[in-house]
């Protein structure tokens, strides 16, 4: 096959599109694969409709491989099975909702579970039916308050989505395990560096979940990872609990007054002045910072919760979140402060549900959770819940004890792994497949049962796995461009060969025929420039733009019998004589 | 390749699904293939997709070979575009509509003219970029009033939409001419009978149109034709204008009495007995019905109109309103008559845009449009806008006039077809494809223009040619079941080979997977049903459902070596060694 370039609908931009800020998003707009129709939403013209198909079909080989099976789903879904799960509700402003003419509530679907689910049940009653594997790749949407990227983080987007069905968990273990394996071949046919994390399920329920994440700076995901082997995104990180200390003869706490310590440093210079500790003088890890927040539930109700964590960490909003699933967390306002006199902003101590340890004893139902290094037998300096007063010595599990604990604090790098295997160092990466046990969850809520072995109903336990089709497209154009265009692996390029013909001499127009011809001929797909009145500088510049990682010059010395072979990847270019070129690129 | 039936995501159902009218929707569900979500809204089961695949391919090769390139755009647009042309508007509670988080107007796209027409205005400026089509295969939305008959008419369905772009006419004519040509390959390609009917632009615009029917009992069109190769469905007809009659020595028109006429015959009766014509009794063709129909515009306004037509046709509301398109058309209702006391129910006679012909003269405003037939110098017997009062040798273009003409009549078996080719006859179909001509409707609203030959601005001329493919499939199921089940032809097949076990004896498992072996050696794409526990009987009832138009029977017969090749088309079963049917099969 071959295409010619003055026949393909294309036309390269000089200019950088004004909204993109990363270079995938920049170099697909500009080498005219994609078209902004919409915030988030592309039109896809034939070079990148080429290479979307080229990365579909090979997942769904290795989708084939894993013993999944093809199915399709409308993208526009009636309300009710949502509804029943509460996603409905859950998904908040991110879903797009919709009525048809007679008043009934549909959505554009941004995940398939619930329906995947109900079709089998619809089909399927037996044991003798499971384990069962289906997939699609699907068009999907979502709402997102900032679209961004380009194809990175759209509102229309694709996905392959596999759900597993089995009847017990050690089915589940293999069903998922079949699809972590297939997107391990997946990631490493496309040539996509990735690192499997562990995940919180959050929203969506169920136990084991891990991502597969691709390191990149412009990834939107911050994970941790060890030498050892360890990877967890943030918000699945567990710290390592130290062991619990003797209470037995540590000093009583005392009250100070601690007017003027606007910083950490300033309250722990004040303590060690007032009285250090029996063993060493006090620091910023034993100060013990009281975090109002607040819980924004999806009826819109807001709930606070006070937590305990070590003056040197912050509190991570984003994994406080993962806890406190599906509300959203925000930091509390003066609104709220105001509403509740209790809160000595500046010197909240500890709390429990009936009220402050300190100050004055009241009923509030503030819940009051810790950090999971807030063990029993450790001692701290906090707020007395008095205006201007501190207290040190307090001691948890003596003094004062939480209502639960909460994995609140920021990781850090130098944190020790909760496997042992060393301490972290951070990393930014960008989600290209998820793989999560998601459990009875939605066979419950759908009632999804089959009969077992003994004639007894069980409920199905079911696996969901993704992978966001044009995001990976978009994260393979971001890991292999070198700047000056793009550059894909030979699997998705959209041809295997470019060929430009450089120059007006007819002998360059016959070889380069020839050429292409001979390569046509040995099963190649072949992009040939052949446009007349453009400048050979001009065709190498959109050759390097467009991105095919083996280029052709045909130039003067086709006089010769000779072309030259660009490599994009190497910037070497070699000269050859035709035959040879053609015997070079059919290997 | 291999499927074996006891892995594959289907189940066959005994009974029709309650909401199916038609075969294709009984059978495409009771086989498997498909699954309800929503009214008109369906779920691609295993079997289902890869027919549909294997439609999309054969249209994607003929695309290909016709010079199309292939794009891809969302299903989820803005507003602005359809705005700008009046469709999102027009297409009325026809279009599904909704709001994203920020309150900014979307559709889900029920075809996508203007958003191709914006693109190549976003890419293209001269006349050299052109001839240019383009086309995807695609899901669209219509909210349906009444979606019906499975994928016949569903509420989301895929399309191939293809649209040229020409600077010439010439240029438009070519390039219609190419995808007309596509079609007719595909429709060949898969053995799906149509004919090629004129057919009215209607709300697309444009000019020259026409539809791929095929002719089917479950139609929704009905066309006509002549055995002299004119075809058009009943809104493109044209009526043959008799010639105008001299209007001199015609007697004068004659008021008289006319009580007690509920029927058309007893008024002509009455009128024979008044006064006949000079040449020959009245009848009812001589006869002057006048009806009164209310045009209900986009913006909900309601605007009457008259219309004068021979007693012995009806009105065709679905002709009328491709006339007065897009308003709907219904007959006049009680409350418009009485907003307009001139209109004598009954009595009603012709009328001019200033009030009636006789009785009270008035302006009244209401429109008065006549049928082609009513030419000058006809007699008629009609109304006389005066209550129990007819006339008689009223004379078209003497006595009366109208404002227009108006194809309102319906169209009769028997009516002379406008291309001379003889009278016509009736019969019905389903669209299965349609070629427009749109012109520069869509260019001009949305500004694309390019330079041509002489630097100067020129409008673009466009067409759209678009292919049902979930109705292609569904019709192609309807045309082809044999009330068993379904059968395909063997381009659409879901597999070559159906391989049914049929036996408890070794032997026949033996043969059956050694059979399945060399088929699949030989490229054939295999159904194995391989059910262990499930009686022949059953077996052949689901392979007869399942529709695969060669099934291979090994029975007991596998001891002598010998199975049954059972062609479901002609139901003849044939014996042969498993090698003879292996080269049977191969060729």
């Amino acid at each position: 096959m071959s295409t010619r370039l003055s026949q393909l609908f294309v036309r390269t931009l000089r200019e950088d599109p004004v909204d993109a800020e990363v270079a995938s998003h920049r170099l697909l707009v500009r080498a005219g694969y994609i078209r902004r129709q919409a915030p988030g939403i592309y039109a896809w013209l034939p070079l990148g409709l080429k290479v979307k198909r080229k990365i579909e079909a090979i997942i769904r080989e290795e989708m084939e491989a894993a013993g999944a099976q093809e199915v399709h789903f409308p993208g526009l879904l009636p309300r009710e099975p949502y509804e029943t799960t509460g996603r409905w509700t859950e998904y908040g402003d991110n879903l797009f909702r919709l009525t048809d003419r007679k008043g009934a509530d549909y959505l554009l679907a941004p995940t398939h579970e619930e329906v995947f689910t109900l079709l089998v049940k619809d089909l399927y009653s037996s044991y003798k039916d499971l384990p069962l594997s289906i997939y699609q790749i699907q068009d999907k949407y979502r709402d997102e308050a900032r679209s961004r990227g380009g194809l990175l983080r759209g509102r229309e987007f694709t996905m392959k989505d596999a759900y597993s069905f089995d009847y017990t968990d050690a089915g589940l273990d293999l069903s998922y395990q079949a699809q972590r394996d297939a997107y391990e071949r997946i990631f490493a046919r496309l040539g996509l560096e990735y690192v499997i994390v562990k995940a919180d399920a959050g929203a969506m329920g169920g136990s084991r979940s891990e991502e597969f994440l691709h390191p990149t700076p412009v990834g939107e995901d911050t994970f941790v990872r060890t030498d050892g082997g360890y990877a967890a995104n943030v918000e699945a990180f567990t710290t390592v609990v130290p062991d619990a200390l003797p209470v037995d003869g540590l000093p009583e706490a005392r009250v100070f007054d601690s007017p003027n310590t606007p910083t950490i440093q300033t309250l722990v210079d004040l303590a060690n002045a007032e009285q250090p500790r029996a063993d060493r003088p006090w620091t910023a890890a034993d100060t013990l910072k009281n975090v109002v927040l607040a819980l924004v539930n999806l009826d819109g109700t807001r709930e606070l919760v006070v937590v305990g964590l070590p003056g040197d960490r912050e509190v991570d909003l984003k994994r406080v979140e993962v806890a406190f699933a599906p509300a959203e967390v925000e930091a509390a306002g003066e609104s709220d402060f105001a509403k509740y006199p209790l809160l000595v902003k500046g010197y909240i101590g500890p709390w429990s549900s009936v009220g402050p340890v300190l100050g004055t004893e009241s009923s509030s139902g503030i819940r009051y959770l810790l950090d999971p290094r807030v063990v029993d037998g450790t001692q701290w300096i906090t707020g007395a819940n008095v205006d201007q007063k501190h207290v040190l010595g307090l001691v948890a599990g003596r003094d004062f004890v939480g209502d639960g604990v909460v994995e609140a604090s920021d990781v850090r790098v130098g944190d020790p792994a909760p496997d042992g295997s060393g301490s972290v160092e951070l990393a930014r990466g960008m989600e290209i497949g998820h793989v999560f046990q998601l459990g009875r969850k939605y066979a419950e809520a759908l009632g999804l049962k089959v009969l077992d072995e003994n004639g007894k109903q069980v409920t199905v336990t079911m696996g969901s796995y993704g992978i966001g089709v044009t995001r990976v497209l978009a994260v393979i154009a971001e890991s292999t461009n070198d700047g000056k265009g793009l550059l894909w692996p030979a699997e998705v390029s959209p041809f295997d060969v470019h060929v430009v013909a450089a120059g007006k001499e007819p002998v360059v127009w016959e070889t380069a025929e020839a050429l292409v011809t001979a390569l046509e001929g040995k099963g190649k797909d072949v992009l040939f420039d052949d446009r007349p009145k453009v400048s050979p500088g001009v065709k190498f510049g959109d050759a390097e733009l467009l991105g095919v990682p083996l280029i052709v010059i045909v130039g003067r010395g086709a006089v010769d019998g000779n072309v030259e072979l660009w490599d994009r990847r190497t910037n070497e270019r070699t000269p050859y004589t035709v035959a040879e070129l053609v015997e070079v690129l059919s290997k």
